[in-house]
């Protein structure tokens, strides 16, 4: 057990998130024996974004303090919807999702992440 | 996506909880098309707890409000800890997990379960 308060900032580890004020803490990964999928929170600081991103792994958003805007865009279908507390959100396999924080606030969400093994198909 | 607020507290599906004053917020399920894992918050009313629980799929919780305690029990194993908001926590697959609300105000909790997909094996 940890405490979000306990737990480190540190930037996110995936090269396109580089130079971005925007920082990760690592939850519940496989350092807790979460095989098939992690917690983690994201701070974006005040007039930041997040890189648009796209992977298989799915991810279920739960918006716990600020507000920003979300585009998805999924089988070339544009979406940008307002975000705020108390959203949940899912983002699909695939789904390319970006998020603004247009607001003078840090905008922060709890996103859970399918990790590989969930995704792996058997094999005939 | 929907809001917290606008989900509707129901009582928990599963028999064992029948009569407790426990109730679930269905965020993100098979409904929105999450076939791995699932996004829900409990709330358990002050005094109230729930009964000892063991399943293959596992949570990831993190505590929105409220104090508690959890009790698990794995491979014989007994503990026992106070949890409070900010607390995040790993259920191991049959584990057992029971919570106990011993205070005044609700214990509100995010619990993110694996579903059956994610624990088929693989034909050999």
């Amino acid at each position: 057990m940890v405490n979000v308060r306990d737990v480190e900032k540190v930037p996110v580890a995936k090269d396109i998130y580089k130079g971005k004020r925007i920082w990760a803490q690592y939850l519940i990964t496989d350092k807790q024996g979460a095989k098939k999928f992690h917690m983690r929170i994201f701070t974006i600081e005040p007039h930041e974004y997040t890189p648009p991103d796209q992977h298989i792994y799915e991810h279920e958003i739960l918006v716990l303090k600020g507000r920003g805007r979300l585009l998805t865009i999924k089988d070339g279908d544009r979406r940008e919807v307002e975000i705020g507390e108390g959203d949940a959100i899912f983002i699909e396999s695939n789904e390319i999702h970006q998020f603004f924080n247009d607001h003078d606030e840090p905008l922060i969400f709890l996103c859970i992440k399918g990790s590989p093994e969930i995704y792996r198909e058997c094999e005939e």
